[in-house]
């Protein structure tokens, strides 16, 4: 997509240990536009998925999911890091490695909005590692839900989170592929 | 605003300690729709304050916050709770005490996104007792920023939030304002 990446060319600043900072557009201050744009071309995409809901994890993934949603009408759910008081107490729980905190951080969603049987369509930020959306599919299968497909924003291609979702045999969409970031400058696949 | 009104009817929950439970179309559950009209509709009351950027809380700020400021074409920027590594060390910073946690919560912006001079529109799921709001008009204070204007989709009037907020002398819309939730019966004002 070639918005977004004009905007990572524009605004990303490469930091050590892999990470691409994109906090002018995506994850502290959000371009709204340009989300609804994203959303729009995960919503081309993702048509022929009948997905029944789309599912994500706070905080960053919240702003592509709900405007994916929105184009596809569909319910979104965020999995939560922290169980409010407002969540009942049995509820869906894993936990995966934080890439950018460097520690475990928990997901959790509330049984009542994953509903055993239906099409659920994962959307994230980034594809690094793959562990966060990982765990979101963790919790689709402890749910008895049907995973239809994984979008992100932004693949990290160099971390190999495609080859451990491969696997799971549902299509694979990111709006920009990042080949490489060595020494600061970023190559995109294709 | 009707449609939100119907939906706390429908589906609002009253907790404990004046908590209502909304997370079946607000904070975990998110329809996108509703959160994209509830845009509309700040954006209409919003449209004469000339705000240049939206201001909000993450989490449950970030969806309604979207929304306004894809109808305004205004970028939004959501105070961390937590500092991600991807964020400077000179931040703006504040602490407010979280209704629904019991306990303080950080409020951290990145300066950058936060400009000294500019017009700042606040937009929240809740106003309650307003602490989380006055958390981000200290970091809009602290910014040398003007505040313009002060929205949220749902006002618990009998929590006073909105006195401790009168004396900014800038608009309070609320989508829909509740009066009382005496034994779990919502009564809305007007």
């Amino acid at each position: 997509m070639q918005l977004l990446k004009d905007r990572i060319l524009a605004e990303g600043k490469y930091l050590d240990n892999g990470i691409l900072r994109v906090d002018s557009f995506i994850n502290h201050q959000v371009d709204a536009e340009l989300m609804d744009a994203c959303g729009a071309e995960f919503a081309r995409q993702f048509a022929n998925t009948h997905a029944d809901r789309i599912l994500t994890a706070e905080i960053s993934g919240i702003a592509p999911a709900l405007m994916a949603a929105k184009h596809l009408s569909l319910p979104v759910v965020y999995a939560r890091k922290h169980k409010p008081i407002t969540m009942p107490d049995q509820v869906y729980f894993t936990v995966a490695p934080s890439h950018t905190k460097g520690n475990m951080v928990d997901l959790i969603v509330s049984p009542s909005y994953l509903p055993r049987g239906e099409k659920v369509l994962i959307i994230d930020d980034f594809l690094a590692s793959g562990s966060t959306i990982l765990g979101l599919v963790r919790l689709v299968q402890a749910a008895g839900a049907e995973l239809v497909g994984i979008g992100t924003l932004i693949e990290k291609h160099f971390e190999g989170g495609r080859r451990s979702l491969e696997s799971l045999g549902v299509p694979i969409v990111s709006l920009v592929c990042i080949d490489s970031m060595e020494e600061g400058k970023i190559i995109f696949r294709d």
